[in-house]
């Protein structure tokens, strides 16, 4: 992809400028980048910078869907930046295997923008929209973007082909524009599997007026079933999803691929792997925060003093937690949501803008 | 095109429905049709029908551009029924060989949404509206189109290749949203090579639950510089435009191409050929809507009686009395266009809905 390693100096610089570190950074979750340093130099001259993130709203979110907007919010907690978050029913109507209709794509675009409200961004700062209700004001902007980008090029970066439909085939201009939102440099964390589109935004965006797109990668969060791969909808017991119930999750991770031995017995002699073990990689990526503890059990783990049971058993109650105060977000979401997307101070301008 | 031509028995129903009919129709200006029959049927079965036509607006409009507006309007007069006229401001930015920016394409769908409703069309059962800023509620009936057309057949049907833009290759899903603006049938009067967003429109129209859009075609009006080709831009004497000043239009159809012999003496002796007299064909397509008086005209020509100087200025005075006339309604427009726009009765109505 030609992305650059987060290089330990870089965290060190992002750790000074922010006063602390997320561990999501710390721990290389987010492993790569597109001029992050040039997102610092803007941010020590001034300029300042602003997040762009988006959801492809196809079905209910699992845990691995909402990890990027933690660091998002993070970020602008330590910024004070303003966070745009695209909703891209469009696409995912587009997308015929699908088969989804629009009314589907918009109500979990509805049911999506409530879960990403709930990690608690600023209201005033932040603009959740999407993109069947927004498409006039980002438009002249898509056209700006479509004129510059022909058939030949999306063949190459997308692998579309004569069978495309013609709205997939225009769709990527709709997911360029909200990275020309503002006249500064925009920083988007996203999974690396979106990074073709910032590779033609950086191609286009400065004979537009406009910066490049910086860009953040993170790894996916391991599947339950094991070490490789991506959760996935079509198997259920890979993920955990933010609406799921206790038995579920208790049942899910008791059954989640381990880096144990098979016996207790066998265990306390020679330890477990937790390289491999996705309850202690879910720990590592996300649920354990604090790497002293995070340590301990990396530790205990190894030697054989914690159990494969007893791992599942802490990842468990972290996760429990996490989605018990999520639902209660989610729940003072619903309140809140009309300020993301149409009353709080960033989305009223933002509605008052047209993009060109 | 596979069109059908439009017979002495489909004109004698309109005129029997209509109660009159238009020499546009009468003297086959408009030539083919498709479905304009079943259009004829709904009508008489009370299920009726409504008008779609458009303007892309790239420069200023000249007399061939708004013949096909007089018969839209005289068919609105006529049947009472709603007109939807479609500026296409995206479409003519995403030419490319054009050159033309947004501001320009926006500010000459201004300029020529004032000729437009200087034909004099109903207010409130008129709406006219250009894309960029009637999207969101084109958008996601586009997506559904844009779902059905894959790059292989617009590839078919528009010539687009590996180098088209993907806002060209998206267009025609715009295009031919405004003929599904009701659930019952759409004629379009248009010119014979907007066809083929109708072929395409009528292979999905009724799987999206709507009617195969119904066309009346007509033929170019000849340029002034010989009676084959089109009026164009590229050359400003094929073509007398909507805001020409007296000394120019009396200039270039001084200098139109005729069918007179080379001497007033010989003309007298052997006579003129009006099937190639720009002058003449110019009376017979739009500006002698009296049957007698231009047959008068036609024998005098062929016989030598009427001189080509003569006609000319016949045809001389009416142009002139046109554009006069027309430019004292595009004044008054400028009072109304807000009515088409936004404030008739059926703009008022088409900006509440989401058509989808």
């Amino acid at each position: 992809f030609g992305t650059t390693p987060i290089d330990d100096e870089l965290l060190r610089r992002i750790g000074k400028l922010a006063g602390e570190l997320n561990h999501l950074l710390r721990r290389r979750v987010f492993f790569s980048h597109r001029d992050l340093d040039k997102v610092l130099d803007d941010w020590e001259a001034g300029r300042g910078f602003f997040l762009y993130t988006g959801r492809g709203p196809s079905g209910p979110m699992h845990i691995g869907h909402i990890l990027p907007f933690y660091l998002t919010k993070w970020l602008q907690d330590r910024f004070g930046v303003n966070v745009y978050i695209q909703l891209t029913d469009d696409e995912k109507f587009l997308e015929e295997e699908r088969g989804l209709t629009l009314e589907e794509t918009r109500g979990w675009a509805y049911e999506n923008a409530l879960d990403i409200a709930a990690v608690g961004f600023d209201p005033d700062k932040t603009f959740i929209f999407q993109d069947t209700e927004y498409i006039r004001n980002m438009y002249p902007m898509a056209l700006k973007v479509a004129r510059k980008v022909n058939m030949s090029w999306v063949r190459a970066v997308f692998g579309f082909d004569m069978q495309t439909n013609i709205g997939m085939i225009f769709y990527p201009a709709i997911q360029i524009v909200p990275s020309l939102f503002e006249k500064r440099r925009c920083l988007i964390p996203c999974a690396i599997d979106q990074d073709p589109y910032w590779r033609i935004q950086r191609d286009i965006a400065e004979s537009l007026g406009y910066y490049k797109a910086a860009a953040i990668h993170s790894k996916f969060l391991p599947p339950l079933t094991g070490p490789t791969g991506k959760m996935s909808a079509s198997q259920p017991e890979s993920a955990i999803y933010l609406h799921e119930d206790e038995e579920s999750v208790r049942r899910k991770i008791w059954k989640a691929y381990s880096g144990g031995q098979p016996t207790a017995e066998l265990h306390r002699k020679l330890g477990g792997n937790p390289e491999v073990d996705v309850a202690f990689q879910w720990l590592y990526y996300f649920f354990e925060p604090d790497d002293a503890r995070l340590k301990k059990i990396e530790e205990d783990y190894r030697s054989g003093a914690l159990l494969t049971g007893e791992l599942k058993l802490i990842l468990t109650e972290k996760v429990l937690r996490f989605l018990e105060e999520h639902r209660e977000k989610r729940e003072e979401a619903k309140e809140k949501l009309h300020l993301y997307k149409y009353d709080g101070e960033l989305a009223k301008e933002m509605w008052k803008k047209i993009h060109e």
